[in-house]
C-alpha cells in the first residue's frame, strides 16, 4: 500500500507540472503577450484539472526551458529534450520482487542451463560428426553474465518492459544487429503447426510463416522477419487486413514509436541485413527449414514458407544474393518463467469477407464492455484505449489478441506485440482503429498529456520519429509520408478526445492513471483464446 | 499425292519470288548503284539457292514494290503490305474432306445440340423458378447460322487454324469483344481438379486457376484470363517461369504475332473489359464459382481461384469495381468432335528448383532426339523448332506440352495454346528458349523467309506488331520495350541460323516444307502426356 501512495503521490506531481507547463505558463504568458497563441493546434488546447499541491514532485532531470519557441528553432536534438522533459522523468520507486517480473536468479539459472544443454547437444554432435568423417563448424558461443539480453528481461516489471534510461536497451539493439547468430529456427507457433494448415478455412491469416527464430552467439533470442516489401510500397486497396503482408519496418517503427509515447510495452526491435546463407541455412539444424531453401534463377539465396498451402516460391524471400532486411525483435522471457495470456481483443475483426462484429454496428458497444470483467473496474480498459492509440498511429488492423503476463495480474500492462502490419497505407487513416476511444471516450491523463506534448511543433511527432529511427541501421526506416501520417493522425485522436469532452466533459473522459482493480486480481477464462 | 505436287510447286514458287525478291534484284541494284547494303543488319544476308523454274509460281496478289526504301518511308500501312506481300500469298488448294478438321455438317449438327439443350435447361429452370417464385434473369440466346466462331471451326484445315483472309477471324474477334454473355463458369481442367489440389508438391505450375469459360449470346465459347499485373511490370527475377503469373496481355499479343509469323496456330484471342458482376457472377450457375466472390474493402467485386491451396485473397482479381481487363481466346472444336492430343515437350524444362533436363547438359540432345519416332522423320522436328522460335520471340519458357489434332496425323501442325507466360522480361532474352533450333540446326525455309522478311526496316516486326495490336480493345497491348524486344529477339534467332549455316551449310539447315512424313502416320504413345 504505501508503494502506491508513493507511485500515486509521484504521477500526480507530473499531472502538476503539465499543468504549469501547459495551462498555467501559458496563461501567464498570454496576459504578458497578449492573445499570442502559442498551441499552433486547436485540438492541443485542453485544459487539465488542477491536483497541485497534493503530493511532492518526485522528478528528476526536470528542466524548465524558457520559451517553447526557441525549444523549436536551435536546432538542437528534439528527441532528446523529449525524453529530458519532465513527463518522461517520472521517477518510479525502488522495485520489490512482486513490481519484477523475474526472481533475481532466475533468468541466469535459466542462461546457465541453456548454454549447458548446448554444449553437450555440440560435443554429441562433433562426436557423431567425428565418427563419420564430417567436418562441422563450430560456432564460438559465449557466457557473458553481463549480456544485454539478460538484463533487459530482469528490467522487466509491472510498468513496462523497460525503465527508460535503461542502458541495456541500446545495447540490446546493437547486439541484435550485430552479434553472431549461432542458430536459426522455426518459431514455436510455426512448429505447432508441423507443416500443416487448415486449407479448409478460406480466410485466415496468411503471411506470418516466414518469421524465424535466430539465436546470438550469447544466447539472446530474436524473431526475424524478413523484408517483403518495399518502404515505398502501399498495401493495395483491395487487400483486407488479414492478408496484408508483414512490414519488418513497421517491426521496427512499431518499437520506437511505443517508445516515444512512454508506452514500453514493445520489446526491443533493431533492423538487421541478415546473410540468409551463412545466418540461417548454414546454422540451422532443422532439416524442415533447411528444406525450403533454393536458389533463385537470378542466383539469389531464398526461403520459402513451411506450410504446404503457401509453400509456392511466389511467396519466397530472397538475399541479394545473401543479404537481406529484416526486423529482429528480442523474445521475451520464456514462457516457463513467466507465463503470459493471450486475450481476444473486445474490438476485434471479423475476420471474414462481409462479416461484422458487435462494435462495428452498436454504438453503445462499450456500454457493454464496461460491465463485462476484466474491463469493469481497473485499468483494463484504459489500457485498451492506449493500445487502440498506438494501433491508429501505425494504423494495424490486425489487433485479434492482446498479451499480459500472469504475474501482474488484471491491471498488469498489455504488451503490444506483433506489430508488422502497421504503415501499409500513409494515406489513409483507419478511424475505425480508434474505436475504444471513440465509443467509451474514456483516456488515461498520462497518455494524453503526452500526445499533447507530441503534437507541439518543439517535439513534434514525425521529427522525434525520425531521430529515433535514424539510431537504426536499416534507416530509413519509414518514408517521409508514413512520418507525416503520424502528425496527422495524431491530431485525429486529439480532435477525438475533444470531441468526447465536449459530450461529456474533463472530468468523466480524462481519467487518473494507476487506478487500482477492485476486482479479484484473477483472469476471466471465458476470456482467454490462446494464439 | 496430286495435291502434295501441287503444294511442292506452290512451295517452290513463293521459295523461287522470294530469291527474285531478296537475292537476285538487290543483287541487280548493287551492281547499278555501288555497293549500297540495303539490309542494315547482317544476319539478314542470308541467299536461298535457287529452285527456279522448278514449278509455275501460283501467287495471289503479287505486287513487287518500286525499291524498298519506298516501302519504308512512305508512310502507309506496314501490315498490309506485309499481308500483301508473295511470301503471304501462297494459294491453298481447295481443301478434300482430308484437310478439313471437321466434317461439313459436323459443326452445325453440334450447335444445335446445344441450343436445344441450352433452351430445355432454361425452361426447366423457368418452371422451377415460377414455382418457388423466383424472378429469373432471361439470357435472349440466338441461333445463328452464320456465327463466327462456327466459321473458325469449319475452317481449320490441316494447314492452319485459319486461312489468312478468312472474313470470320475478325468478326470472331470482334464477337468475343461485344458480344453478350449469358454463362460462365469454370474450365474443365478446373472441373477436373474438383477444387483438390496436389498440395504435396512443392513446385508446380500455379496461377492458372482463375481462368473461366465464358458462353456468348450466339453460342461461341472464350476463355477468360483476367489481367493480373500491370503492363509496365516486369517478372520479378527470382520468379522461377512456373510461378510466373499469367498476362492476359501476353495471350493476346501471342495471337497476333503468330498471325503475323503466318503460322496461324494459335486460336484467336480478343482484349474485353469484362464486367465481372453482370457478365461472370449474375450469369454463372456454378455455386463453387459464385462462392469465390466477394466484395473487397475498396468495394470492388472480386473472385479468387478455385483451388483451395491457393483460396487466398493475395490471390484474388479485382474489378473497379466491377470492370475487368481480360483475354478471350475463342474455343477449339470440342475434344468430341475434334480429338487432341497434348505430348511432352522434348525440350520441357525441369520444373523443380535445381534440376536440369538432359537438353540442358548435353550438347548432343538433338541426335537423341531425331532419332526417336515421331520426330526421325516428317516436319514434327521443324514443327518444334518453329515454336521454339515462337516462344523465344514471346519469351515464354513454359512450354512443357504442345498439343496436336489426331485427325491430321503426326505432321499435322502444333497448336500453340497458353502463350499467357510469355512478355514477362522485356530486358531479357532467355537463350535456352531456342534451344531446338540451336541444337538441331534446322529451319524449315518458309519460316526464315518470313524471318528475314521481318527483320528489314520495311516490314519491322515492332512495327507490324504495333500496328496489328492497334486492332485490340485494350492497347496498347505490349509497352514499347516488349516491342523491341521483338526486334532484338528476331536478329538473335537469325543470328542462331547463320551460326547454324556457317558450320553446317545451307542445305542442311534450310530445310524445305512440306516433307511427308515417311513413318506410319501413328502416335507414338510413350511421348504422349495428358496435360
Amino acid at each position: 500500500m504505501r508503494r502506491d501512495r508513493l507511485l500515486l503521490a509521484a504521477t500526480l506531481t507530473a499531472i502538476f507540472s503539465a499543468d504549469l507547463y501547459f495551462v498555467l505558463l501559458p496563461k501567464l504568458r498570454s496576459v504578458g503577450l497578449g492573445s499570442g497563441d502559442l498551441c499552433p493546434c486547436g485540438s492541443d488546447n485542453f485544459t487539465l484539472p488542477r491536483h497541485g499541491g497534493l503530493a511532492t514532485p518526485q522528478l528528476s532531470n526536470w528542466t524548465l526551458y524558457g520559451t517553447t519557441s526557441e525549444l523549436a528553432d536551435d536546432g538542437g536534438s528534439k528527441l532528446e529534450r523529449l525524453f529530458s522533459h519532465p513527463l518522461y522523468n517520472i521517477e518510479i520507486p525502488v522495485l520489490g520482487s512482486e513490481e519484477r517480473l523475474l526472481q533475481a536468479e532466475q533468468p541466469m539459472e535459466y542462461y546457465r542451463k541453456k548454454v549447458a544443454h548446448w554444449e553437450r547437444h555440440m560435443h554429441l554432435r562433433n562426436e557423431a560428426a567425428a565418427l563419420s568423417n564430417i567436418t562441422v563448424t563450430e560456432h564460438g558461443v559465449t557466457f557473458d553474465p553481463e549480456a544485454s539480453w539478460l538484463k533487459f528481461h530482469s528490467g522487466i516489471s509491472s510498468y513496462a518492459l523497460y525503465s527508460r534510461n535503461d542502458p541495456a536497451i541500446p545495447k540490446l539493439l546493437k547486439d541484435m544487429h550485430r552479434m553472431s547468430v549461432i542458430s536459426a529456427d522455426y518459431t514455436q507457433d510455426e512448429k505447432a503447426l508441423k507443416g500443416a494448415c487448415d486449407c479448409t478455412q478460406v480466410v485466415k491469416p496468411s503471411g506470418h510463416h516466414l518469421k524465424l527464430a535466430l539465436k546470438m552467439q550469447d544466447f539472446g533470442k530474436a524473431m526475424f522477419k524478413p523484408m517483403r516489401q518495399q518502404r515505398d510500397e502501399e498495401t493495395p486497396e483491395d487487400f483486407f487486413y488479414f492478408v496484408d503482408l508483414q512490414r519488418h519496418n513497421a517491426e521496427i517503427a512499431a518499437f520506437h514509436l511505443d517508445r516515444i509515447l512512454d508506452f514500453r510495452r514493445v520489446p526491443p526491435v533493431a533492423g538487421r541485413l541478415v546473410n540468409v546463407s551463412g545466418e540461417v541455412l548454414l546454422v540451422t539444424q532443422n532439416e524442415h527449414l533447411r528444406a525450403v531453401f533454393f536458389t533463385s534463377p537470378a542466383n539469389n539465396t531464398c526461403f520459402f514458407a513451411k506450410c504446404l498451402y503457401v509453400c509456392k516460391t511466389e511467396y519466397a524471400v530472397c538475399g541479394g544474393p545473401d543479404l537481406l532486411e529484416g526486423s529482429l525483435s528480442a523474445y521475451l522471457p520464456s514462457l516457463s518463467m513467466a507465463p503470459r495470456i493471450s486475450i481476444s481483443n473486445p474490438w476485434t475483426r471479423s475476420y471474414t469477407f462481409s462479416g461484422r462484429e458487435e462494435w462495428e454496428v452498436n454504438p453503445f458497444y462499450c456500454d457493454t464492455v464496461k460491465q463485462q470483467y476484466p474491463y469493469n473496474s481497473g485499468n483494463r480498459l484504459l489500457n485498451i484505449i492506449d493500445m487502440s492509440i498506438f494501433d491508429f498511429l501505425t494504423s494495424n488492423m490486425d489487433r485479434h489478441h492482446y498479451e499480459i503476463f500472469t504475474k501482474f495480474g488484471d491491471d498488469g500492462f498489455l504488451l503490444h506485440l506483433d506489430n508488422a502490419r502497421g504503415f501499409g497505407k500513409h494515406s489513409q487513416d483507419e478511424m475505425s482503429i480508434l474505436a475504444p476511444l471513440s465509443q467509451c471516450c474514456m483516456i488515461k491523463r498520462s497518455t494524453l498529456v503526452r500526445l499533447q506534448l507530441l503534437a507541439r511543433p518543439e517535439f513534434r511527432l514525425s521529427d522525434v520519429m525520425r531521430e529515433s529511427l535514424k539510431g537504426d541501421s536499416l534507416q530509413p526506416v519509414l518514408t517521409e509520408p508514413h512520418l507525416s501520417a503520424l502528425d496527422r493522425r495524431l491530431q485525429k485522436v486529439l480532435r477525438a478526445v475533444q470531441r468526447c469532452v465536449r459530450r461529456l466533459g474533463e472530468e468523466y473522459v480524462i481519467t487518473k492513471d494507476f487506478v487500482k482493480s477492485t476486482g479479484t486480481p484473477q483472469i476471466n477464462t471465458e476470456m482467454r483464446k490462446d494464439r
